[in-house]
Formats: C-alpha cells, structure tokens, sequence
C-alpha cells in the first residue's frame, strides 16, 4: 500500500524532477499535484511544458492540478515552489497538519527546521518536535542548496574524522540549477558567468555550518568553521563542480581522507532507504575526474563524487566534489527525506 | 625603417597569433618563418592550417618555411616552439646571438633567464647581462604562462601596495590554451575537466613567486608569498577566467584594492610600447563581469580584466581575473616583451 | 558635416548593434536614442544593459532616451523596433516626413515598400516615390530577416544569371537572432531546436522572391520560383549557416556558379559606401567551410561567404552560405540602405 | 544459457558501446574482446579508456583483451573496427566460419552482404545464403551509416506507402559520430562545421537505396529514388538530426504520413528481440521537436524520432529525424542484427 503524496509547484524544473524521480517509487504515489492559479483546473499534461527527456508519466498526466492553498488528502507533501511563494504557502501547510518536505530556501534556516542530509545530520530531526510543539502537528524540513550537498556532503566525513578549520570553495555550476528559462543562451555561448543571483555565495557560506553543527538544547549549534565561496555558471546542462581547498584542525595525508570520503555511510545506507545510493560519496581515482557528463548520473544522480584528493600547502587538502544539482540538490534530497521521516516514524 | 623578425614554430597555434597580430607593426616585420621538417621548403601558404579567423596576412603567405636550426637573419625571434623542442632549439640560436623571444615553458625558471611582464618586473631585464655573458651576446627572455600573465598582473598592484600572503586561485581556461587540435570536443560537450596535463598547476604556483620578485647580486628572490591552484578546462573558445581569495600582509578594503588595480601602470605605459593597453587592468563595476565573451578582447586583448572585487573573511579579498589567454596569455605578450628590448636598446 | 540620425529601439539587441557600428560612421552621428517609456527620460548608460563586448560609445552613453513618439529632429531613423509595437510606431513616423529605415518585419511585404538589399535590388528605391505620395514625404524601407539577407545575396547572382527555378534550404541560426534573452540556455544546452517562432520559414519562404523580382507599373513582382525552408537554432553566438538545395532554369557548373558568384557587384560597392564591404559574397575554397567562428566576420561582418559549391542530382547545385545575422543580417543592413539613400539623394 | 561474443575494436567508441549495451543482455554474453596489437595482453581495464559514463561491467573488465587474428571460440563477433582495418579482418573471419555482425562501412555495399536495418529489409538475409557459399559457412552482416539508419528508417514507412520520388537531406551530426578524439574542440566551439569527412555525404546518398531496394534472383536492386545529402557537424555530444524535403510517387497528406510512421512495425516487433524497441518511429506533436537532447534517449535509444511532418510545395513533405548515432545507429543496430540472426536460426 503506498502513501499518497502531493507535488507544490508540480509544473516547474524541480516539481517535474520530483515526478520523474517518483514514478514507480515503492512508497509514494503522486496523487496530488498543485501549481499557481494559472495552471489549476488543467490536467497536469495541458498545464505542464514538460522539459525533461520523454514524457511525463501517464497517471500522473491525468490529474487536475489544484492550487497550492489545498486542502490536500496527502499528509506528505512535497515542495518544489518557487521561493517567492513558498514561505508563505508551506508555512500554512504546516499549520494545517501537513509534513511540507522543501526544496525552496525560505524556511532553511528557521530555528527549529531541520536542514538535512540525511546521511550527515539526522540528529537534527530532533528540531521536528519543537516545531510541531508550534504548529500542532505539521512540521517543514528542507534539504539544502543543490551546491550545498554536494558540499557538505563531501565535507562531512574530513569534518568528523579531522575537524574542518576553513573552506575556499569555487563553484561552476550548471543551467538546470537556475531554473527554467533561466540563464539566457546568450549569457553562456561561449562563455562564463562568475555571478549567481538569489544569495548563492551567500547560501553556501552559511547552509553548511548550520548541517556540520549540532542541535543542543533545542537550538542549532553552527559548526565553527568559515568558508568563502566564489560561484561560476557554466555551459553544462546538469551537475555542479565544486574545486575545494580545505584546512583542517589536524592535518592529514591525501589517502586517510579519501579513505575517510570512500568509507562514508549514513542512516539511510543502514535503513536501505528506496533512494539511497548504495555509497553516499564516490572517491575517483582518474586525475580528471569527476567530470558532469561522466559522473552525475552515479547512482542514479544520488551519489556525490570526489575526486582529486590531494596534499595543498601548509597541511591542507584540495579537492574536486560534483553533484547532480536537480537528484541529489534538490527533488532526489527532497525524496531521500521524505523517505527517512517515514522509516522513522515520522508519518504516522 | 621596421626591425625584421623571424617567428619559431610558426604554423602553430601561437605562431599563427604572432604572425596575425604582427601584421601591420609599426616596429617590426615579419621576413623569416620557421616550423619543423615536415613544414620546411613550403610557403607558409602551403604548410600552414590557418585557424584564426579569415586568411592569413599576403606578405607571410609568400614566404618560404625554413628549419628551426637557421642560419637567421633577424636578431630578434619570437619563439612559441612546442615544448617538446623549445628547450634546445632556443638555447642554440641564442649561442649565435639571437634574442630569443619565447612563449614557451622550458626556459622560465632558468637562473639568468627573466620572467617578464613588462608592467610589473621589468627590473628583472639586468638579467639579460648575466645571461649574455654566459652567451657571448645572445639571450633569451620568457612570458609567463597563459593563466600567470593575469594572475599576476592582478595581483602586482595588491602585492606592491599592501604585500601578499598567500593566494588560492581556480582557474576556468579556454580550449584554445592547449592548441590544435588540443582538447577533444567529447571531452568538454555539456562537460568541465578539473585537469590540465603539462604542470599547469604547478606553474600557476611558481611562475608567479618569480615574477613578483626581485633580481638581487645576480640571482632571482622569489616573493615569499603562497600559491594553490586548481585548475579547469571549460567549453570556452578564448579567455581564461580566475577566482582568487587573496589574503594580505596589510588588510585592506575593496575600495582602495579597487584603486590599487585600476591606477596601476608601468613601463610599457610610461614608453607608450605600440602593443601595451592603456590601462594593464580594468576595473569592471558590473556584479556579474568580467566575462570571457564580453571582456577578453579589451584594448585589443591586452588588457586584463579584474572583478568582483570584495571583502573576504579575515581581512581578505575576493577577485575575479580573466585573461585572453592567446593575446596578453601568449603571442602579444611575446609582442610586448620585444617592444621593450628594443626601446632599452637591447636589439642594438 | 554629419547627418544626425535617430536609432529607435536603442537599448535592444539590434539597437546596440546599430549604436556600436555607427560609432565613428563617416556619414551619421547618432544624437538621437528612443525606446520604451519605461527606459525615457533615462541617460542611454542608465537605461540600457550593454550587451555587446566592451562598453557604449561615451557620445551615445550621455544621451537622454526619448519616447518613440517623438518629436525627432532627425530625418533619418534607424528602427530596431520589437514587431509588437514596430508597426504603428513606423507608419506614424513615416506619416511625420521621416526617412525610417527599419529592420522590423511588420512592413516588409508591404506593398510600397522596398525590401532592399543594396547589391541586388537598389530599382526598387522607385517605391518610395509611389510611398511618398501616400504620405506626404516620408517613407519606410527595410531590410530583410537575418537569414534572408544572406540567402538572397548568395542566390542574387544565379538568378541573374542562370535563374533560378527552385530551392530548398536549411537554416542552423545563432543565438543572438533571438534578441535577448532570446533563447533558454535549457534550450540548447547539448541540443538542436528544429524550429524558430514568429513565422521564420514563411519570411525565409517569401521574402527572397520580393527581393529577387521586379517593380513595374508601381507594384512589385515576385520572382517565379520557391523556396522551400526548415529552420534550426543551434548553440552559435553569431552568424547563421544555410545549406541550400538550388535548381537552376540553366543548369550550370560548380565552377560558373562561384565565378559568378565571386564576381557579383552591386551598387553599393560603385558607390563606394561606407558600409560596403569590397566583395559582397566571399566564396571559400576549403571544403569545410563557411564556418560561424571563422567566416562571420569577413569584411567587418558585412560579406556572406559560400562555400561548398558543388553539383547536385539533375544538373542543380549544392551550397553553403554564412551570413552575420547581426551585422549584415540586421544592423549593418539597415545602416547600409541609409547610406544608399543618402548617396541617391533620397535624404535630402 | 547465454550464447558467448565477442567484440572486434573493443577499446574504441563503438567497441564500448557494445559492451555497455551487452551488459545484462539475456541472450549474448561478452566473453572475449579484441583489438590492436597495443592493448593485447592486458586486461579489459588496463587497456581501455572508458569514456561512457561510469565504469566498464566487471565481467568485462577482467577478460584478456586478444588481438583480431582469432582464434575465437564465439561464433557471433561483433564489429567496431575502424574502417582502415575492417576490410580485412572481417573477410578473414567469415573465411572461418564467423558470423560477423558489422558496424563498419567496408562492406556495407558489397554484392552478397546485407546492408540490414531488421524492420525495414529483414528479407535481405536470403543473401547470407549466397555468401556462404562463397566463404564455406562463415559470413557478414552490417548496419547502415549512423544517419542512415535514421533517415532509411523514416524514409521506409512512406516509400512502402507512397512511393519517394527524390529526397533532400541536411544532417546535423553529433560530435561522438567521429570517435575519440574525433572533433577538435576549436573546430566545434561557437561554431558549425558544414562538412564530414570519410565520404559521408556519398554513403547517405547511396546506402538507403540498398536498404529501401530488393533482393532478387541472387542481387540487390536499388531503389530508384535519388537523394541530396548536405551534412553538418554540430556542439552535441549524441543524437543525429536530419531535415529532409521529401517528394513522393503518390502526393501524401501530413496526417497520413503521420499515420504511415507511426503505426509502422517489422519483424523486430513481430519476434519481441529483446533490443527492439517496441515503437520504432516515434511520432511527435511538439511543433519544436525531436530534439536530441530531450529525445535521443527514447525506448533506450533504440526508436527514431520523427517530428514537425508538414505539406512542402509541391505535394511533398518537410520532416525532421533524430536518431541516437551511437545506439540505434552504430552499436544497438549491430546488436538487434545479432538479436535477428539468432531468431532466425543464423547463429546455429
């Protein structure tokens, strides 16, 4: 039997991820799909310009798009809106019962919402019980920037096992991250953009401390660490490169931390959770690698690959860390959190 | 009266951006054009594939390919010989008293052999002396590395008015920065490479050290400051772009880094050299520049372009450089360098 | 003493290209900029986001947009106008004694109005007399679509000599013949669109046969043969490529075709325009090409080139042709039907 | 239990495909590969670059690579040799009583192989037959040109219906058409290259009339309709798309040439062969499409995209084609070959 879910901002990028990443999931059936006002009362197939490869699927193609103000039979709904919208609208979802697991950057960094990954910081799924103590039973949690997963994700394990005491990091990231349309063809033909709008610099330099820190006491603790970042748009379709150097606490040689990267396991590897890549993160060992033609599609689009490991100056690290921006950052982290809280529970 | 000039390795990549962007000199002329075996006793008609835009100048067309070995008439050769022969082919003809004016990596870091930017150490040609007498007059002088020519224009003003103290830098280069036919097209479609073979990264790490340094008691010092790079091969035609964070000896805000940059001037500037730009660095306003496609080509390519000047944690700065890596990168540094040899006197 | 002219549309794509090649024109100084009430009253820096390299002309920068309804000092307009609102403004202008020279669409089939390219059809100047005592003294010409230009031109000199009865072609169009944004960088990210909006193939169809007939009696009529056209973007900054498909009344060699071809004159070259380029079409020798990145820019962008003359089945042709979509293909066109209308004393 | 194969060239592009495509097959199992004297002695993994996404099948990667001169305990060998080797090999092969199902073009046009597409000219196997007894038992089959396969496919449905009279076709290529390293990345950079070397414009003019001919009395006869071919190569990584002006015996509506498409099976469908896809001409609606990125990947690249089908002058039609080069039209037509023989007993 499996649980009915329902899609906000169903028609846009990540909505459209989320319906092609649901599609025959052991758990969840979209029953429910919502858009602005513009789209609801059409069938999703009259109301969506689908953009991914194929067609949408058939039973999902059928349904009536609702607007986004409900009511929802789905107790999990999942939210691609866009960020002008979803303050609000998820906001009074969670007052109505509902468990809104978001894409959107609105709520991230609310004091009692947990940002997750679920492989690094589950523990943070403690903040649900403050929240719900607010709002009576529904709750937010949100994954983070699609940068930011990868990032993290990669930082995690070096920041466990050593302690990270800084981080300079260089995004080249691509189209499908801003959307569509997006980025103008003529913004990108034969070119580079080192500027991403929306606080993208700012995202990174501040998302990750929140999930490498702790949550004590009722509070998120930040992790104590700094980073820098400078954000690039490039001419590729999907996967975000990220060129990190990386300080830590206690200096270590470039083979114990791709031991410590390659060896990484989380909650949703040890509850084999239905999108879970079997290895959170893969340790590449070409030196051009990871490449986002070759190696986004790891796993299905879950799995983050790192590669270039290397000594840097004065005890650091350098190294290259790639993620598949519409799976891993944003519908497919959505997915993996939908699917922790209901393995815990969290649903009923 | 124009000063002729012989160009080595002139059916390449380099070789066809001197002999473009000499057509029309107001100094010199091209009379003598040199490639290998293979090109030798064919019109540079016949020998050459020309891949820039349009046709190649009439005047060199004519001319008959000789062999690297000489004998040459001109004093003065441009050398952009691949790696692979530069070494030697160099040193002998400056044992027969030519200078040697080379793009090519294999003389940089030599002992008596400068390392030139005109606008930033044009000191270090008291090296010149030291090498001819090794020579019996002939000499060699090298440009920097594509990428260094504008790492370390830009930081130049920065080191020389507030000191350097360490640098990260990660570069996005151009396709046209590893020649014809250089990189594979299924290696950058829809792609990025975080690798360029060659030691690009360890010399983005040194070359600069030399550079910003000084020439004391016959003997290069290099500057004591710290570099780490990383660098990236992107599907751009021309201009390399760089992110640096940029940590000073003395603190430093982004406005007064901004006049450092956009005031600095030199040599070439000072003797209005006929290939020097008007301003080495531009400044740019814009949040989203440089960019390769908009702002490479400035002052017909010569000029750097530095951005997205801001402050970084701790006191540091943020920047974006870009460079034409095959004009200011390559053969019109080459160009420069000669126009300074000869207005010191040193083609005499 | 320069003719002041107007450029209406100025902050758009094709009104940037007019304001950047009329920079140091010989004939015309721009002293006038309109575009939409939203940029009046504005400085042009300030209302206009450059998007060409480098920056606007300090002269044109300094200028106060105005409104499209005038009044204009100018007799001569240049109209870079959206086709939304191109019409009307036009036709009211045209109404007020100006001279609009436009590379709008909306009134190019119209039924005095020459659709000129200078080269091919300057006798159709004799519809402005006929236009003229519609209005009272002023007119509209225009030129054609981008593609159309260099189609025409390329087919010019067959018809003329050898006429045409049919052609079938295919267009793999730029980028920026989209405007800005234009195309979705999602859009042709690693991809081909098969189509091209605003009824591409029917201008591509019909406009070629107004151009390549007659004016007599006061009325234009079409040359006899058709034109079959399929349109592609593709993921090229500038310069469109068509492969044409052309059966001839007389069947001809490869080698008469390029010569005539490569022989082709026209008015503008007599005249010696200022905007004229030496040879009108460039035929290339080199079995790959005309090539966007190499060839566009032949003659300041202002030639087509053809390439790939070769036989087809039945006694036809095959060819290339490459035309700069936004120099000879829009801007460069119009400002080149300025100046023949000034040397034929039509500005008077 | 799964008959063994063995793969020809297996270290190239073709050669990986096949093994990626082969990976899990349910009736061929990789058991031996082949290349040049190079890479024989080493391991699979040792002696390739995989340059597909992810990583080589395990299975594969252990097996000793061999050189081509056999012996070979497979029956069935599958072929990506480059043509400067095919010729003889494959010859020496079927001389030892190999079936050698073949991607190469060397003998794609000789008298007595069949040039096989199996839902088009399945009946072309009677020249197995006739080949056999020349060689003894052995023999070659091959597949089509990789546009070939696209545009014969598409052609096939019309020309059975309708009859074609001539057609006009414009290819624009995929860059992993041309191998590794194939394409320059400078040739392809904002750019269009309007010409394919190895005499591709010669085999998309001749080979469909093979394929759309018969087989009588012991020869192939070609079909007698005449083609045009003008080809391209575009930034794409897969996915070759074709515009084609097609003229018919009997005028045909758009919607029934839609219908003569879409509906169209062959023996591939009839037999269920597990590669088959079971739709092998997808019509589409969009106005815009097939495009390659959205649509190569369709029935895993097995179907042909045919779209924008509309009346052209003259009562013929225009049509776009899509088809993914490296899969329908180069390994996966090999292996639905293999599939074919196997079903009819050639194998046994």
């Amino acid at each position: 039997m499996k649980l009915p879910v329902g899609i906000l901002g169903a028609t846009g990028a990540v909505g459209q991820r989320f319906i092609q990443l649901l599609e025959n999931h052991p758990w969840f059936e979209v029953t429910e799909v919502a858009a602005s006002d513009r789209s609801a009362g059409k069938t999703y197939a009259e109301a969506c310009t689908w953009r991914l490869p194929g067609a949408p699927p058939e039973a999902v193609a059928r349904l009536t798009v609702q607007t986004t103000d409900g009511p929802f039979r789905s107790r999990l709904l999942f939210s691609g809106l866009d960020s002008s919208v979803a303050g609000e609208v998820e906001s009074a979802l969670a007052a109505k019962d509902h468990a809104v697991v978001s894409n959107s950057r609105n709520h991230r960094m609310d004091a009692d919402v947990p940002l997750l990954i679920p492989e690094v910081n589950s523990e943070h799924l403690e903040a649900v019980a403050v929240q719900q103590r607010r709002t009576g039973g529904g709750y937010i949690i949100t994954n983070p920037n699609c940068s930011v997963v990868g990032l993290a994700l990669a930082l995690a394990p070096l920041h466990k096992a050593f302690g990270l005491a800084s981080v300079h990091v260089v995004t080249l990231q691509a189209l499908s991250g801003a959307g569509y349309p997006g980025v103008s063809s003529m913004d990108v033909a034969d070119n580079v953009v080192p500027y991403i709008g929306g606080g993208e610099e700012e995202k990174i330099e501040s998302e990750p401390r929140k999930i490498l820190g702790g949550f004590a006491n009722g509070a998120f603790v930040p992790a104590p660490f700094g980073i820098s970042a400078s954000v690039h748009r490039v001419a590729v379709s999907d996967g975000h490169t990220m060129a990190a150097f990386v300080r830590l606490v206690q200096p270590v040689s470039a083979a114990d931390a791709m031991e410590a990267l390659a060896s990484f396991r989380g909650e949703p590897q040890e509850r084999s959770l239905p999108t879970a890549p079997a290895r959170p993160i893969h340790v590449l060992k070409g030196n051009d690698r990871p490449q986002p033609r070759l190696d986004r599609d790891r796993e299905n689009g879950m799995a983050v690959s790192v590669g270039r490991v290397r000594a840097d100056r004065d005890g650091g690290l350098k190294l290259e860390a790639l993620v598949h921006n519409t799976i891993r950052g944003a519908a497919g982290a959505a997915i993996l959190n939908g699917e922790l809280l209901r393995a815990r529970g969290l649903l009923a």
